[in-house]
């Protein structure tokens, strides 16, 4: 089979209607991208599918939903308004800006570990390589700089005086402000986490392969509060059930994803791994887990004045939890998951199908209706809205019954169901597998249960 | 009973840990709030009870998720750049900035209708009924003046230049711009609608009444395409199904919701209406409709230079469509379904409880599980971990049972499961009707389908 490339899929997602490029008839915008109607399905999925792992079928996690616009002392304490931002080049010629590690790591093919280098150590390591320009092929740069990729606003105030204002360039603050309200409302016991859905924004001059590095993205992410002697511990089982969720509820080929230790921790930090994907461009981070030791909650409590101490209820000892995070991009999840779908399948009689083989929960469509003819209409449109109470379905008469499956093969939708003459006498339906292509009679009166029992699979 | 105040509900969602002040340890920021466990939840199931009814079940209707950071020809387009801008004066002792059409309907106990006003005219009637700043007392105003109040942010550009970028003040922009796309892509026909979820910012200074007014909202709303002479016909309709949604679906009272048709139209604009709600405060917008004939679809045609033109597939008559709109405030109808679900109730043993009678499918849990003592823990563990794949459910053992149930009533549990030394033997459990009180024994191989029924309802 031949291999899929990043363009094939960002051909398939806009002529499909899963991601069109954003702001795309003023010629785009930033590299910003919007959802169409099966996407937007899909991506939903998958964060109910997150959600419901993670906050859902755990005892001890708790949700929170908190504004992207926060006080700008937030970023004081998290340390975002003094030293965030990688280290950036640009090329004179061109005026491209470049992440100098990003450019060390690509002419080693990997074999250079660049994000444990200093500015000094890229800069002479770019010289000595005599690293080119990838956008126009000069070898004339800048000096390596860094500067904040917070998108900066400002809140009108009384008078006309203004305020600063940040975006989020990170949810997880969200969860470490609301440690006391969490834990006191729900009465919460150490070890507990916090977890949240929701976007955040970056003014990276150098995004890029589609929804990889956005300025706009979902992250999906949670932040385990837990004593420091048990931190490691905790950690370990984080990477457990993060490798879990991307194999077993998003259904990624196990030979695609590995494991990657950081060289470079921060100096607060224990331990720090990401889970890598093989995407069409190589092996890159998916999500990420850090024993964060006591930074942030230590970090807040300084800058707030209120304290973040956590009195256990059994030896009334007080302390400072540590934080074990865990964090996966909805939208990077959104593109390894339709890479991996995606399939051309040799068929006997020679054809070839494209199907994509998401997990029935996350498909978009979980049931297409079909009339074999249009004279059918009446009854397939009765069989369709009574399964519109219960899923997500699609009604389809045009063309050939073989193109309409074909059609629904290549977005995912795990059962078609055909309505025929038959149906008229017998109130029964064909009803098609996507994957098996082997086709059984239902009972119209039984449909909604088969297909409910097929979905929790 | 007494009427529900706002301070109640604002202290009742801090307590119970559904709304937290935003930035709460930093002294808030901003009237942005965060919502807590609970309230993500109960905002959740709000969003998915709205994509349900008219996305999912109306087959017409096309679901999108459209950047948030947008081009900003967009809002050029739109008129937001130029025109957009609520009449607003200050109070020169205190500083405050108020509505001045708000101050005027406030004056008259809305027997005078601000919308339909000049500025000169809300000048003018200010001044002659002698309206004091209801913040300090004073009467000494600025001029109205208008004022633009999008967040301006900048992205960063090559070298050092700067690109103007604007957070979207509302959603519907989305649905414009992909028009051609979702055409195309789903082989949409005209009458379709593109729906949207998704949050949007306005850089007001008079936010308020806890989430009825705030600087970042959460939009839930569509755009219907029609022909010109069917969009009175569109409208209607969907006043009627925007009134079913929030009557039926999120069962809010009849009696606290009306019709209220607008004086002031834009010029543009064929008809528009809202539909009030009842508040502690008083009757104030829950949601609009409006035909905004084929404004929109032309503005954007204009300043693209891209066709918006649809051609009927049996006529191949071009034209370009109406837009009917419905849109409502995702924490605005939060507050609603809150605000109406808040009862206290006196018992026969002449106790009170607080009771939040929401419909079971927008409760946070579906079911709580409680040990009638804690050497039952086990037991009901088991009957806890076989929940929760299906339902949010809660685990508690804190208190005697009758603290448990009003502690879950309060928070709208629907359903209490009790494990008591009878569940040992007959592996049945007693389940509890948050709004009857009555209990009944019911198998635990039952309960996932027992529950399952009852939140159908």
């Amino acid at each position: 089979m031949e291999e899929l490339t990043m363009q094939q899929i960002v051909a398939f997602c806009k002529s499909r209607g899963f991601v069109f490029p954003g702001s795309e008839i003023y010629g785009g915008f930033a590299n910003t991208w919007d959802f169409g109607p099966l996407g937007v399905e899909l991506k939903n999925n998958i964060k109910k599918a997150w959600w419901k792992t993670f906050v859902q079928e755990d005892a001890n996690t708790y949700g929170v939903d908190a504004a992207i616009l926060m006080n700008p002392r937030v970023w004081e304490a998290s340390g975002h308004v003094q030293s965030f931002g990688d280290p950036k080049m640009d090329c004179k010629v061109c005026k491209q800006r470049f992440r100098a590690d990003t450019l060390v790591e690509n002419h080693s093919k990997n074999t250079v570990s660049a994000e444990a280098m200093t500015n000094e150590e890229l800069e002479k390591y770019i010289e000595d390589h005599n690293i080119k320009c990838p956008n126009c092929g000069n070898k004339d740069w800048t000096q390596i700089r860094k500067f904040n990729p917070m998108f900066i606003t400002s809140r009108q105030m009384v008078g006309d005086e203004k305020d600063v204002v940040y975006l989020r360039p990170e949810t997880c603050q969200g969860e470490y402000i609301n440690f006391q309200n969490i834990q006191r409302t729900m009465r919460a016991k150490v070890p507990f986490a916090i977890a949240q859905i929701g976007k955040s924004f970056r003014n990276e001059i150098t995004p890029g392969n589609f929804l990889f590095r956005t300025v706009e993205f979902e992250q999906m992410e949670l932040q385990n509060f837990c004593k420091a002697e048990n931190s490691m511990e905790t950690y370990d089982s984080y990477k457990q059930k993060a490798l879990s969720f991307v194999k077993d509820v998003i259904g990624l080929d196990e030979t695609k994803l590995r494991f990657h230790d950081h060289d470079k921790l921060a100096h607060y930090a224990k331990a720090a791994c990401d889970i890598q994907y093989n995407f069409p461009m190589g092996w890159q981070e998916l999500n990420g887990i850090h024993n964060r030791g006591e930074w942030d909650l230590s970090r807040h409590q300084e800058f707030s004045g209120k304290t973040m101490l956590y009195t256990d209820p059994f030896t009334n000892e007080k302390f400072l939890p540590n934080v074990v995070e865990y964090s996966i991009g909805a939208d990077r999840l959104f593109l390894a998951t339709l890479c991996n779908a995606y399939k051309t399948e040799k068929l006997d009689n020679d054809e070839t199908r494209v199907v994509l083989k998401l997990k029935p929960y996350l498909a978009p469509f979980k049931v297409a209706v079909l009339p074999l003819q249009k004279n059918l209409g009446e009854k397939a449109s009765e069989v369709y809205n009574s399964l519109i109470k219960h899923f997500m379905a699609d009604y389809d008469e045009a063309g050939s019954i073989g193109k309409r499956y074909r059609r629904h093969d290549e977005i995912g939708t795990p059962f078609c169901v055909t309505v025929d003459f038959d149906t008229l006498e017998d109130n029964s339906v064909t009803i098609r597998d996507r994957d098996t292509m082997k086709q059984e009679r239902v009972k119209i009166a039984e449909l909604v249960n088969y297909i409910t029992k097929k979905l929790e699979a």
